[in-house]
């Protein structure tokens, strides 16, 4: 899918999406939030360079993540498994594999998406980083990872950006970091 | 007390609420924020099969915990203990216990909450799951547990509903489910 | 710095105020940060009995702030680091010291922060509590240190004094607390 807008959000940003789903690894459901996702990546520039499915298995997730990580792909994308259901693990299996957690992208994803419905309250999802590959929970019903991916959409370039090593991590870039940068500790 | 309202929110759902405080246990000092959180509950349609009252002491806390959800109970809320007095390590225990944790509804009883008063924000409340059983903290005054819960109240049916194993963990349920479910993996 | 106001919010509270960057410790940047939430403080009527600066390794902020919380100061600031940087790792570092996490209160700074600038949104910071101590991540540059502490200033006092032991953790201290506090329990 092209870029309807004609703005690039991710200059050159690789990004995966990982559906989980017990019905639709088995192929009894037809995914179709996944590639939703896939596609709001892409309308934004992104370079979708994977999809899959795997099961609400919570050590079959986590292999998948570490391996897409070790890949160094900016962003990983997981869909499906956030809720109450007795095999929705995907959160416990991306908190397993997380170096550094970014809890402030899931308030986000919860608080943009309540404005939809007050059930965005209930996603479980957590956001972090291992490597340098910001991974992102996102529902499994394609309304509502839409929304969750919508409503963080213009934050994760300057996130995968920060993730790269640009020279500084303040929270208002648009002031000059200061110069001297480059410097070597022992 | 009857549902003065007619409807019933809580179709069959058993709820406990376990009161946490040296003070109430002691009996120096009577509880009504667990009656006041009970009779939230009972408005609602919920069925309360148990209340009780245990000490600030985070062992005593995470056994009852245990033994509340090993009974099955769909509900559990605890009263009391959210706070950043010394004593106050009712997070810690629910955390200790908890197999997932659900940071949206926690983040949801402190934003709505805040509605009220800022000091809302100062509740160190988690909710998770434990088994089949969910389990929200409340903080220990009357007003505030009232105004806690009362933000969440309309999520906690779905979430029972889903933790059962309802047939999809969707966040806009009202979409009609794939057909083909209940398939069984090796 | 006096107090332009003539308010004293934080009656005797002693506070410290932590920079962590790599660059500030190293001497080719100057910080401008810290020394902008120590001014906050100070025009609180807090007092700032301690600033410092190390980089951003885990185990040099680690050992800080658990000296600081030996020490007895009530309110610990760290400044930098909460970013997505290769080297932002102070909320890793104060999750290893804390006893206990206050959610909300990294949650209010988010979304009071974020009137001004979503991408306060992407602070990981966390808070929480060591001994007596309440320790909060603020992020790195000047103009969010001061926006993501302004949006709890008002809630720190009341925290503190429940740290300190205050009769009660209620939520809503403006109700009378009950009588009979001060009981011993075997």
């Amino acid at each position: 899918m092209g870029n309807a807008h004609g703005d690039n959000l991710f200059p050159l940003m690789s990004a995966a999406v990982l559906t989980v789903s017990d019905r639709c690894s088995a192929g009894t459901a037809v995914d179709t939030a996944g590639p939703a996702a896939a596609a709001l990546l892409r309308q934004s520039g992104a370079q979708v360079v994977w999809t899959g499915l795997v099961p609400d298995e919570a050590a079959v997730i986590a292999e998948r993540l570490v391996d897409l990580c070790r890949d160094g792909i900016d962003l990983v994308l997981t869909v499906g498994g956030t809720g109450f259901g007795p095999r929705d693990v995907t959160p416990e299996a991306t908190r397993g594999v997380l170096e550094r957690e970014a809890p402030g992208l899931a308030e986000a994803m919860r608080l943009g998406s309540s404005a939809s419905t007050r059930r965005a309250f209930l996603s479980r999802a957590v956001v972090g980083v291992r490597g340098c590959t910001l991974i992102v929970n996102l529902p499994g019903s394609e309304g509502a990872a839409r929304e969750n991916l919508q409503a963080i959409l213009d934050l994760l370039p300057h996130a995968v950006a920060m993730l790269r090593g640009a020279a500084h991590s303040h929270l208002d870039s648009p002031r000059p970091a200061p110069t001297g940068s480059g410097e070597q500790r022992g």
